[in-house]
């Protein structure tokens, strides 16, 4: 039998936005929390192209996840990944920290999203994701190697293959990589070549589409590709990619050769969701019950990117950090209820989840934008700095915030990147 | 025959401190220049343990080659490697860019030096030296790992393993990392852990001669264990290495178990050289005529840290990176004099290359290190001041200049390192 006066254990796994934010609601309070990731920094994902492209390094946009909770005494950090859930027995393996299985009287899934092909794995080694620091870096090094490789090559239909990139999918990440990746060849690296023009690349944005941007109103579609335009970036809707090869990539109305690929068309949820046995819905994600708990296992709840759920108001909750944020702020005030009021999980009435939208914004370069605010719809300057005081306010940490600030006002005024690097012995994706 | 009056081509191998203010120095002359170099970035060498200690980010102390030498029109910058030095054919062979050999004028051999095992090629996946911010990178990645792996790990003898760092190496580098080490366990991480004492972390330095910093004066060498003492640096001199094996270090004391073993213990000239066909000194660095000139070969010039050279009078030219800048310097203003004058290359008279000793410094962590400038000796607050003062005045770019000032500045105050991420797919010398 359960014992509901002795103290809990919470397992969290993920320390993304979601998996963060549901610890440090618990602060203070009586139970000992568990949080297991794969990476030991929690990184801030709306500025991961921001490294991919040369503008940010990648340590001003990530912060080790035991120094944001090193005075929250009760969250111990494991740096691991979790090999099983047993929903029966109520624990998890771990890979490599602990021998035996660890027991939890709550657990909380935050694992997030991957990369998704739509049924084509096939093509992630020849167009890369980006979810990680280590993809944003391996897509930054393969960018400026191929401008390299122009230099070097003397065959015009080479160096112009390695001076075309293509950016797949047309939604907020895409539209940001394309615009950032136009500013970096037109202007970042202009003048510094010999043999090439680097303001003479090609960056090709492809949307299956009708319009990019979908999420938003369609004048801000039409806004933001006209801004594109202005940046020189070629944006092409109704593009269903048929094949994607080593340096080429096939839609219906033909093939582009392109030294670099970049897939930004979708994500899908983690794998560890397949194994836990209960029926899953669009992209694997986890159809939870309204308070965001699983079907059967009030003492298991999934957050964030993970979750497939209307809210309580009929709302489809998009994958953003905002609504990550919000899920674990949910649950923390839903399990904290319960540790405090020594209920046994589920057993009292729980408030669903209700999603507050504040809008939705994607940075398209130097003084572009769109952004969204229910009815209000901006673009262009104003836009841009809405985007600018909204990702400082929220980038974790007082160091990172004045380092990034730093390097926005450097960038602003000298078109220049400060972290152009090619670096790594990993050679996987090396560009040809 | 040689045309004397046709514009001269110049090939530069290397873009560290020697090749590139080699060509800054050939800034406006008439003949064209080509620099080569296996990196696409300028690395500020003197701050690499700071990466490699998670204190600054890798773009922090790197700038693009072609980014340094963008207005500088008669530089061409290739990102390649040389397969082949020809010296009688006077051409080399790039590995990736021209078809065809490229034929030069004059040639300027700047490669720099690698980590040097003498003898045991073996180490090296062992203990990885510290020399491109791979290495930098892969090192933080192994300390900040073990670490957590302590965390995870339940066994009081693997957890020391763990949290034992050894130094191999006593000169500068040896004593920034190992001081740094220290700083980085006992304060930076002291308090984030639940089932570790990261204070608790051994951090020792060996030395195989009888004291430390051996170029410094010895009361100097004294005032720096002394002062890596004061930070809980273990400091054993007279320790010939035996063996090393996978988290294992031998002397004749006996066995250190450790996760970490870092070499700092000396370096030796790029490989290279040997393929030149001309006699090798010390490390197998090149023994230049006096004006840095190869023996019979007065068109080709070494510099830095591959050339074993008494100067002109008599004193033997360090390999740091002063040195490598006057040595840039000095083969500049000789080929630019021949190439303006329309001399043939060694047909007139040229003057030797004299080192202007400015001194030396290592820094030992926060507010300590040593100087020692002529029979001027400093320590302590003053001497850690004079190094900021000069690794600031001395980083290339504006940008860094302010990044890394803010960085240090922040973790003056505060003891935290901002670059503590643990990245990289690359899983070579992962530890166990």
């Amino acid at each position: 039998m359960e014992n509901s006066s002795a103290r809990k254990h919470i397992v969290v796994i993920g320390a993304g936005f979601a998996g963060l934010t549901f610890c440090q609601r618990c602060a203070g309070l009586a139970a000992d929390i568990t949080l297991i990731d794969r990476q030991n920094h929690h990184l801030f994902q709306p500025l991961l192209y921001q490294v991919a492209t040369s503008g940010l390094s990648a340590p001003e946009i990530a912060q080790p996840i035991r120094h944001i909770l090193a005075t929250q005494k009760n969250v111990q950090v494991l740096l691991d990944e979790v090999s099983q859930i047993n929903l029966a027995a109520r624990e998890i393996t771990l890979k490599n920290s602990a021998a035996k299985p660890v027991a939890y009287d709550y657990l909380v899934l935050a694992m997030g999203a991957k990369t998704a092909y739509y049924g084509h794995p096939e093509w992630e080694q020849f167009a890369p994701g980006l979810k990680s620091l280590d993809d944003a870096r391996l897509i930054r090094h393969n960018v400026l190697l191929a401008f390299e490789k122009a230099e070097g090559n003397p065959d015009p239909a080479t160096r112009q293959r390695y001076m075309t990139i293509v950016v797949v999918g047309g939604g907020p990440t895409g539209v940001e990589l394309a615009g950032s990746f136009a500013e970096l060849a037109k202007q970042a690296l202009r003048k510094e070549f010999r043999s090439i023009d680097p303001s003479a690349a090609r960056v090709i944005l492809l949307e299956a589409g009708p319009r990019i941007l979908g999420p938003f109103d369609p004048s801000l579609s039409e806004k933001g590709v006209a801004q594109l335009q202005s940046l020189g970036v070629e944006v092409r809707t109704n593009q269903k990619i048929l094949a994607i090869e080593q340096g080429k990539i096939t839609t219906a109305e033909g093939a582009i050769e392109a030294a670099n690929i970049i897939w930004g068309a979708g994500v899908e949820a983690s794998p560890l969701c397949k194994q836990l046995g209960i029926p899953l819905g669009r992209g694997d994600r986890i159809a939870v019950e309204p308070d965001l708990s699983l079907p059967g296992h009030p003492e298991v709840f999934a957050l964030g990117d993970l979750v497939s759920l209307k809210d309580a108001k009929g709302k489809i909750v998009p994958g953003v950090s905002p609504a990550a944020m919000q899920m674990g702020k949910h649950a923390a005030r839903l399990i904290a209820g319960e540790i405090r009021h020594h209920v046994l999980p589920g057993t009292a009435a729980r408030a669903p989840f209700v999603y507050f939208d504040k809008g939705s914004m994607a940075t398209i370069g130097r003084s572009r934008a769109v952004a969204q605010m229910g009815k209000l719809k901006f673009s262009g300057m104003l836009a841009w700095q809405m985007w600018l005081f909204v990702h400082l306010l929220f980038l974790i940490g007082f160091r990172n915030k004045l380092a990034v600030l730093l390097q926005w006002f450097y960038g602003y005024i000298t078109f220049r990147r400060g972290a152009r690097l090619i670096t790594g012995r990993d050679k996987t994706f090396v560009i040809k």
